[in-house]
């Protein structure tokens, strides 16, 4: 995965959706109909943290490389060197897949 | 039940539904019609606590193998090893069963 | 009344529903129509109480036994052991009867 | 007035409404067409006051036998021996009688 | 002005409305067609100030006499003595004027 | 520019809107149709400031004679001396003209 | 780029966005329909960041020069020395392009 050149603020993280093919690789898949299922990504990169009142930030739960679950209709859509990803909260993250 | 390769974050809880047939086994039924009733369920995985103010986290009132009501509308349906489940906060939590 | 195998999460009571026809024992009727007038039950389990900031739990005011007055619409409906029962928050609990 | 066998929880507070005819009586009317006109009443029982944070509960600006004059569509209606009356919170309280 | 018999809660203020003639007599006139436009009146009762988490009172930065410029859909009508009055909260004051 | 009669309360602030004539002059225009475009002032009158959990008043970044940038449709319009005004609150107000 | 004569408040950020075209110059581009995508823009101009409990003021987390991605409906158009620009707030600034 080559380095990338986008630097999310806050607790933001950038995911890149795992095609629904490869789903099943870890045993998950994500079902439901195609209304409102969470889907799952790889961390690409993630911000410094939220900004506490105490002036510090929060540590964030993920990593860059992790495969996480989250929320299909959270975040907002971006495409990095031809390659579709998501900007995303932490909260939208629901799980890491381990 | 196998070791489940699922991480929530935060307060999140994986809960995997018991079928309504066996709802009876403890005493315990849900009914009210179809509509907005609770689900029983057994708790699979559980994240490390809601982050608090403090910066500690704090401590979930359930762990793996618990029994529980839970809202039917709240959290998320995923697939896990092809088992339906659902991933809840544990405010959508509202009983156990002891 | 039975011992009851439910435990109510944080702030949750579980309260079975007075019949209407006994609501004028105590000289409280709940008239008003029928629309969102409040309703008189017994409490039968009681939650540890909410979490507070500070990490401890904040000491319910109703105890098992209790009977109070709640509104029509807060809480869930569930059956337990055959009785209809309604999973309210302490919130939603307006007085007690005395 | 008999002693009220309701104890109202938090800052909750049980109002007798007095009739629109003797509403002239203290030199204040409660007119404004219909439509969401404030009412006045007596209180005929008082909560222990809300929880703050601290753990300590505050203290309840009115008492029984003050005259109030409170929001008509705050609250909930209930009947008790046989008088209708409202169970409000301290907050849909708009002033007290002198 | 005769004394009021009426005594407002937390940070609730009486006003009695300048009446839109009298309106221009400080240079301040309020049109902006009928809607939503602001209007002037005079306090005439004033509560305590709101309650603070500290366990004080909020001091009113509004007294007894002044003239007020406030929003028309705010707060509730009432009639005192046979006068039309308006109770609010401090802030849906908008202005002074001096 | 004459001294004016009205206080605003709190984080209030009274702005006397430019032309929209008027508004090229310092190289700054406001289009994007009519909807929702901001609009530029000058600043007649401010308030105190909001009062802060402290007790102290939080000071305001804008003083009388600043020339400002506001969302249309905050705050609302008065007529102070035959013009024209806005009463908005500090949140309304996007930039300061240097 | 010519210095700007707009002093955004808090934690306001003026961004100047990059045409459609451009956007491929670094890698990124912005797809996804037309619908809720986010943008790409050079910050011009920036608040003195936003008023924290402490009575501080929060540190900006862009300056100047840096090129942001942003949600397309957040902020308020105005145009400065002829140039469309946008309003934002840093929350509404999903990451910076490094």
């Amino acid at each position: 995965m080559a380095k990338m050149n986008l630097r999310p603020l806050d607790d933001r993280i950038v995911v890149e959706p795992v095609e629904a093919e490869e789903t099943t690789a870890g045993g998950i898949v994500l079902p439901d109909s195609a209304r409102e299922k969470p889907q799952r990504g790889t961390v690409v990169a993630v911000g410094p943290g939220k900004m506490l009142d105490s002036g510090n930030r929060g540590e964030l739960s993920v990593t860059v490389g992790d495969v996480v679950i989250y929320g299909k209709y959270g975040g907002s859509n971006i495409e990095v060197d031809g390659r579709e990803m998501k900007i995303l909260r932490e909260s939208d993250i629901l799980a890491k897949v381990l």
